[in-house]
């Protein structure tokens, strides 16, 4: 795990902010967003995903984007795979650290990548076996629709647990738990937490949170108080949920960075220079929604006094 | 205080949501969107403000608002006021209790009402004195800037302390604290509930938060998780602060009771007939920004499986 008061922010805005937008991305572009969130301070990136062309088109120059991020050091970049050949594509890239997912809801998983969760757990031992034997490469396993899912509603612990279990039979580490659509609430976050710490205390526990009814936060601040110290979010909050439409994205790395700063706690990460990638973000890609509260409000200051009266509390 | 797994919601929309907004919002509307809130079972709404009408154009209305909402029954319909006039005011329209409000930093309390906190506090004995004896009265007093200042920033825990033992002298018990401009975080609340908690046990505690930063929900988790059951809240999330233009307002009543009615609290309020009070306020106020998420993106449900493929996490 992390150590105690310190928080690992994992940017995964490249990734999952990008994803559900409708026109593509420059490649120039997604490099220099990457460079500037690197530049505040942030030490992981999720630069992409090595999916299908078809199904995902944002992420079909990835190669490039990898090749034009050579020389950033200091940072990993990862990249989400459901499958071997993703893996081996990532790896060719120079990805050295994978975010192999499938989600824990059966239902999910066969709709968004064509397999049992049991058959996702089949690839990732092959990709064991076969890819990552003798290399460096690390792998983070990645729980999708863990606090809820659109066909299956709640998913039961003891599933999240089994899944676990076999997770951990071959030899990972580094579990996150995702909210991919934005049911969990705080009390679902501390149940399900508190059992996986529980049952397997050696795994380094991550969430990754969507904001679509307004709970990141109070969710994130939840996980914290239950011991997690690896959180996931996007740039500007982008995102968002096909099953949502117009709902909010990610929880916004602005907003949580400035939470758990303000509360004390080292990210590591310079909230000024991440504003800048922000207001990068938004010059790129004016059209987004950027939810990020932080972004819209600015950094708290003093100001002056004003000639303003009975504005009430 | 309040039954430990119960919430109570104090609706302040149609005063805080509605006080900083450009137009004038008809006498008829305004009636009608507290006869909204009231029907989704929510027990205690603001119904507005007596100050100034000249500051305040939009509350010269109020006798006329209280008037129209006399057969309103089972809901406590409450006024904010800063002095006499304004508590003689709201006992006169019909108002049973007051939200007396001032801020415990000396410059936004000058800036904002023209006293100091304690000639305001002056105000408050004599309110008592001239005004609640022999009556069936009751009075929350309301801290504004107990989370921070936009003059003076931070505010000592020991200032907050001493206010509220003169409130406590003065025989009231029940005490809102208030992130007027969005500084507070968990860490803040935290520190701040629990001295007044310690030292004032008898003092039903409230608290009142802003979503300029994004952290309302996170700070009413900490909230309640320090003991505090009485909440403010804006349906729609209107409101905003005249400190940070563009930025988020009140915490949205909506996002709120999700929360706690996902956590398995009760709030006695109904989210399908909160969710048509939104979408009254919307039809009203077209252009007015809400802010809610749980309005936009809707109540979570089960939806059919869909043709998609590599969504990701």
């Amino acid at each position: 795990m992390y150590s105690d008061n310190k928080i690992h922010i994992i940017e995964v805005g490249p990734r999952d902010g990008l994803q559900n937008l409708s026109g593509f991305v420059e490649t120039e572009n997604k490099i220099s967003l990457i460079r500037r969130l690197a530049e505040s301070g942030i030490r992981e990136i999720q630069a992409g995903a090595f999916v299908s062309h078809r199904a995902i088109p944002q992420f079909s120059d990835m190669e490039t984007v990898m090749a034009g991020l050579r020389d950033l050091h200091d940072v990993t970049l990862t990249a989400l795979v459901p499958n071997i050949q993703g893996a081996r594509a990532a790896m060719a890239s120079g990805i050295r650290k994978l975010d192999f997912f499938f989600s824990v809801s059966r239902s999910h998983n066969l709709n968004n990548v064509r397999q049992t969760p049991q058959e996702s757990l089949t690839a990732l031992k092959i990709i064991r076996d076969e890819l990552l034997s003798g290399t460096d490469m690390t792998v983070r396993v990645d729980f999708a629709t863990a606090f809820g899912c659109p066909f299956e509603g709640t998913i039961k612990t003891d599933v999240i647990l089994d899944y676990l279990k076999q997770v951990v039979s071959l030899g990972f580490r580094e579990v996150t738990l995702c909210d991919t659509v934005g049911f969990g609430h705080p009390a679902l976050v501390e149940s399900v937490i508190a059992a996986c710490r529980k049952h397997f205390p050696e795994v380094a526990l991550g969430i990754h949170l969507h904001n679509t009814r307004g709970l990141a936060l109070a969710n994130a601040l939840r996980a914290y108080d239950m011991g997690v110290r690896s959180f996931d979010a996007a740039i500007g909050g982008l995102g968002g949920c096909p099953f949502a439409p117009g709902a909010s994205g990610n929880v916004a790395t602005e907003d949580m960075v400035f939470m758990f700063e303000a509360m004390g706690l080292a990210t590591g990460i310079d909230l000024p220079a991440l504003l800048r990638a922000s207001q990068y973000l938004h010059d790129i890609l004016p059209d987004a929604p950027i939810t990020s509260a932080l972004f819209r409000a600015g950094l708290p200051g003093k100001v002056e006094f004003r000639d303003r009266q009975n504005d009430g509390c």
